[in-house]
């Protein structure tokens, strides 16, 4: 459809381009759906561009459990324009949040939270987190499931209002779209979950989209030393954009533990250390590469076997501690326009997140370059 | 010796009562000791009140392990006068630390830790922290070990300057000496580690005495539900004197896991979870029964197996954390005044936790009271 009609759309199904996922594995398929209107606490949002994340091709490969839902629109890290907004002046775009606020519940209430108790995070059941039903229909009439309450691989979405967060139009909706899932969660977990002080020390394991985001984040608070591990020796080039001071590929370090090593490199192990893969072992290399008295080490992965993590109870009670959080902590209504500001004042670099760029059209490049791991993130323009 | 003779002692050798362990699990031996004078660094004191600990018992029952030293002094909860000011003012006493504070090292300079680099806990291996060497001798030239740095079984013990705590006279002495070790540990593991808020929610896992000044500590801060979890249902009865307002005895829930009993009683979890016994399978529980978004749980019992602790990542992610510090996470050389003061102003009630009083003489009581489980603190009165 054309952005003119958007104003007689409203109340109205309507048909746009959406790419399907139709079965695990599978190539999205680019198809013409229906848009069901928005219900109560809802909005119709036009997306402008979407980005892919680790998490999208998670659901996507799901063959069995409660998240594998097919078929299914996909993506959860987006801008668009509010449908009501469209023939208005535009002051300003959303960003789709996979996380919730609804304002009502004692986490959204708590300063220390970023956790809906009634929403938690967007529903991986394939509906609407308020009545679990679908606003998405094939031409055939058959029910398309939603993705963690966002669903942007459409040219229109409906989105709970607890789910968009409204930016400014001074920032690009490329770098905004950034904002919206993996880059908000490394920056967050550096900034807002580790507390990240000015000269500490920083190991990051995984040296993803994610990890590379805690090095940005950890660069803005001021660390003097940022210490990556990853397996791939190139990922310490890549990485230096970000902050990255420091590098350990662990198949190089011979019969001593990774964490042995950094605890040569930071004087008795690192201020704070974040595990950005999901991996139990991995988890408990990070908290035995902090340092005791105050070393935190922060999990941002989400493990991926269902593993238990183990700890050393005497090297908690020597004073480590282990925190997580989901989204970095961020509180998205508030603190995504924060780093938005944040990155308009160059205190925090996102340039460097975008790798690649593709029309709508060609999603299914996006998922090579990720699967391959070529990109960090690949921007999907909507109207290009 | 008498106490006029003080003086004349400095720089000599003295002959004083001790009580010694000489093999695992044997009542001690009160036996006339040799006491040599401190050497740079080190004071010598005149214990006036001491009392016993788990961690005293623990080192007495040990037969193997670098903690195994026997013949030894044991005792590290005490209060005394300096050797140099027995013939002064005695304008203040001292309060012995089992927690050093060099104020040389990053641990001990930095605000957010209590955990000395350099000394660490009181030394285990059973002699003083700066030469490894022992002050004591049996009369028969026997070398005795010191105990965690501090060996309060004697009339006089040698100490090092890191591991003392000047404290006005205001207190009573006996109030005093619970501050050295266990109570402090748990009342500052509820305000310096948890930092309890007024109004929050407390589950506290084991009701000794340090789960005991948990709950102490707890109702201090404000708490506004303390929930006590112990297998002696009796202690529900103890624990109000402490601030406990309610109670769970894990063998009456049924198939129903601790974790879920607590979350009904808390709305979805205690803000704050405390572990005060020492095994892995209940700091899981712990660490279950703390609700999302916030929830802290603190390690305060040292692990008596060796067992790892095992959490579900996804539970961390959902914004729990877990944390452990020695000694309640108080830096000695200040917190315990400002205990102290909190004690004089009425903030914290100590004199519970003293049930029974025994002269040196008859110090073997004092054990078999803590091994039956009667005790919380039976206080040991050198010149009674």
């Amino acid at each position: 459809m054309e952005h003119g009609e958007a104003a007689a759309t409203t109340g109205k199904v309507i048909k746009c381009k959406a790419a399907i996922s139709r079965a695990p594995g599978e190539p999205l398929v680019i198809e013409e759906i229906q848009v069901d209107p928005p219900k109560a606490w809802e909005v119709r949002i036009r997306i402008l561009c979407t980005s892919l994340c680790h998490s999208d091709v998670t659901f996507w490969k799901m063959k069995a459990g409660p998240g594998a839902a097919f078929p299914r629109v996909l993506g959860h890290e987006a801008v668009g324009a509010l449908e009501s907004m469209l023939k208005k002046s535009r002051k300003g775009h959303s960003v789709t949040s996979v996380l919730s606020r609804l304002w009502e519940c004692r986490g959204c209430k708590a300063a220390k939270s970023n956790i809906c108790s009634k929403f938690t995070c967007g529903s991986v059941s394939g509906g609407m987190p308020r009545d679990e039903t679908s606003r998405f229909r094939d031409m055939n009439g058959q029910v398309l499931h939603h993705c963690l309450s966002v669903s942007s691989f459409t040219e229109y979405t409906v989105v709970d209002i607890a789910h968009v967060v409204k930016i400014g139009r001074e920032i690009p909706v490329d770098k905004a779209c950034l904002l919206s899932c993996g880059v908000s969660t490394g920056v967050g977990s550096a900034w807002k979950v580790a507390q990240v002080e000015e000269g500490s020390t920083v190991a990051i394991f995984g040296l993803g989209a994610v990890g590379l985001a805690v090095a940005a984040g950890a660069r803005m608070q001021g660390a003097s030393k940022i210490i990556g591990v990853d397996l791939n020796p190139e990922k310490f080039e890549i990485g230096k954009k970000f902050g990255l001071t420091d590098f350990v590929d662990p198949s190089t370090c011979g019969e001593k533990a990774v964490s042995e090593v950094i605890k040569e490199m930071t004087e008795g192990g690192a201020d704070y250390c974040f595990e950005c893969i999901g991996l139990a072992s991995l988890m408990t290399d990070a908290f035995n590469s902090s340092r005791e008295g105050w070393g935190k080490t922060v999990i941002v992965g989400v493990e991926m076997h269902g593993s238990p993590v183990c700890l050393n109870p005497y090297e908690i009670l020597r004073g480590r501690s282990v925190m997580g959080t989901l989204f970095g902590g961020l509180k998205p209504k508030s603190d995504v326009s924060i780093l938005a500001k944040k990155y308009l004042d160059k205190e925090l670099d996102l340039d460097q997140f975008i790798t690649h760029q593709v029309s709508f059209n060609d999603i299914n490049i996006a998922f090579d370059l990720l699967l391959q791991g070529k990109s960090l993130r690949c921007l999907i323009w909507m109207d290009k």
